[in-house]
């Protein structure tokens, strides 16, 4: 049996949306979810029983921090990222693609993988498939993603035809590298950049491979959300009906939605946990900027309508002031308010979908709500 | 009634050491108690939960930082101190005498009070007994310290006795501003250096007020720590048996000991939270730098008899990792560890004092666990 399965609890019957469940060796995961992303084995300033009372059922590790420090063979000794940083839910890691591809003149790429310099001491490295699934073997993660190449944009024709074309290949040295495990699960990702021929052809070349889950990566880099959603309309249906689809690096409240409506099971991002520790606040009213002077003698809670543990206990003055006196519990409850909201936000989607209200809830978002794209 | 008043529950014999409970108006304190510092409206890193476990019952707040950020009348608003910070036991203030002393030629003192530019815009700032009473009652502290000033180590005798007397002036304002409450208890400040007559004078003057607590000021700021003991074993005996006695900035295990010994019923002190932020460890074997290389691929906890949030569920190379990749999640597990530690020793030291081996305990914990002053 499969370690990462998807079951399909409903289809929505005006949209692409499905609900689901998740079926991995850390717990059971009901989808569409947002995944808090945890860099240097920890989802920062949060403990893992605030992850868990935030209600986050999986996250994720980042194999290129990891790997450079403390080392995988260090976690792997340390019984893996689980136990190394005390998370018994499920972990997805990423391949160190994205982060070796953004290091510029950093970075060499051939055939074989890519030669870089680490970005905390200038050392030689080197990731390739085979090297990113070994590491990630060590990570123990529940899901691993295969080595891939996020094209930069603008991006020409050629150059992410090639590009697409090499993250093929890549993939069938990542299959071939991870062990037959019923503990991991190996998913592949849709290149192509924004070019819908190369999508389709980069879909149907990874989903021969049969794997559990499929990504689609190299969105959300400085396009426009519109055309981001276009191409997400015409790499989807290439995508098999009854496996997870993960859409990388996408976590703001509006491209959630419209995600889960062309199909997205799957989402991860650092923009809630970043502006948090920058002092924003996501509500469904648009963004908060707490650190502004408008807020020194409010206290009332970021969102009276939410229900984390810092807006039920906490004013807006107090974390504007916790956040202007560089107090690190500032950014611990403005990132548990963050994710808290996306958790709901996501819940609240889930919810609509089971009551097939899915367009109606999205319509209230945007026009009831007032949210701010 | 006063709105603080200690229970003697024994006195050792061996010792001038006494068990007791402090009643305030947010709780009763189990004495000798260790208070965590909470300088800005926090204790750094940490949230009222994580303190109420670790088994803080009573913490201090800075009135200097306070009074410029966010301001007292901010936190007035906003309900008082308790509410702002979400803090339900019990808090005491010290008056910001020390800081504004602290800050060289940035201040000029008078009779009248202390003019003095403030560390974070420049700005021309004001405190005197009265503006430290009015600023403390904004804040509703249980315990109000008098305004003082801290002399310096070393310091000439003249200019101590000038000091020293200042101060009981300074204390009679404080007296004469704080409200009739009950709600909030005034302790007062002997000071004197490092000189056996004047700590005798001072205190023979202050504790003529009547006060429902009183400090030992100006320790702890150079001097050997056989002079620290020293003063206060020439100083305890002028005050009241039956007023609690709070030795102010003293934080190690061995002084804690001694102070106790000497009987000295409360302390405070930044050192366990600040050295946690720099990844030192406070154990009752003596400190761990938990940064060091010699920890990296080291999966005890900090110390396997702690039971600590932190020692229960990481290890030092977990927390070595957290700490060298700058992660804050590694600041607060530190910070649990210390306050929990410091606040264990506490609890034995009680233990010791109710069984009537306290110079056992003593003993044990500078030989037989070889702590390392």
């Amino acid at each position: 049996m499969a370690a990462v399965s998807l079951e399909i609890i409903k289809k929505d019957s005006q949209t692409k949306a499905r609900l689901g469940k998740l079926y991995t060796p850390h717990g059971v995961i009901d989808t569409p979810v947002f995944m808090p992303v945890g860099t240097q084995a920890t989802v920062k300033t949060l403990s893992p029983e605030e992850l868990e009372q935030i209600g986050a059922k999986i996250i994720l590790g980042n194999t290129y921090h990891l790997f450079l420090r403390p080392g995988h063979e260090l976690i792997r000794r340390a019984g893996g990222l689980h136990q190394f940083m005390n998370w018994d839910r499920a972990i997805l890691t990423d391949s160190g693609g994205f982060q070796v591809f953004s290091l510029g003149d950093l970075r060499k790429i051939t055939e074989e993988g890519v030669e870089f310099r680490s970005h905390l001491d200038g050392s030689k490295q080197f990731l390739s498939p085979e090297k990113s699934i070994e590491v990630q073997m060590a990570l123990g993660s529940d899901i691993v993603m295969a080595f891939d190449e996020c094209t930069p944009y603008p991006c020409t024709h050629d150059y992410a035809e090639k590009s697409a074309q090499r993250t093929t290949r890549w993939l069938k040295r990542c299959k071939d590298t991870l062990a037959a495990t019923d503990k991991q699960a190996l998913f592949g990702i849709v290149q192509g950049g924004m070019f819908a021929n190369l999508r389709k052809q980069s879909a149907r070349e990874i989903t021969e491979l049969d794997l559990p889950g499929y990504a689609i990566g190299g969105l959300s880099v400085g396009e426009t959300k519109d055309l981001m959603y276009e191409v997400m309309d015409y790499t989807v249906p290439f995508l098999p009906e009854n496996k997870p689809r993960y859409l990388m690096g996408v976590g703001s409240p509006d491209a959630l939605i419209e995600g889960v409506i062309r199909g997205i099971d799957m989402f991860d991002c650092v923009l809630p946990t970043r502006i948090a520790r920058n002092g924003t606040a996501m509500t469904r009213f648009g963004k908060l900027v707490i650190r502004n002077a408008e807020f020194a003698d409010d206290f009332n809670s970021i969102d009276p309508t939410c229900d984390c543990y810092t807006c039920k206990n906490y004013s807006r003055a107090y974390l504007r002031h916790l956040i202007k006196a560089n107090e690190i519990f500032g950014l611990r409850l403005m990132t548990i308010h963050n994710l808290r909201f996306l958790t709901n936000v996501m819940r609240e989607i889930r919810e609509a979908i089971q009551e097939g209200n899915l367009l109606a809830y999205k319509q209230k978002f945007f026009t009831e709500y007032g949210y701010e794209k």
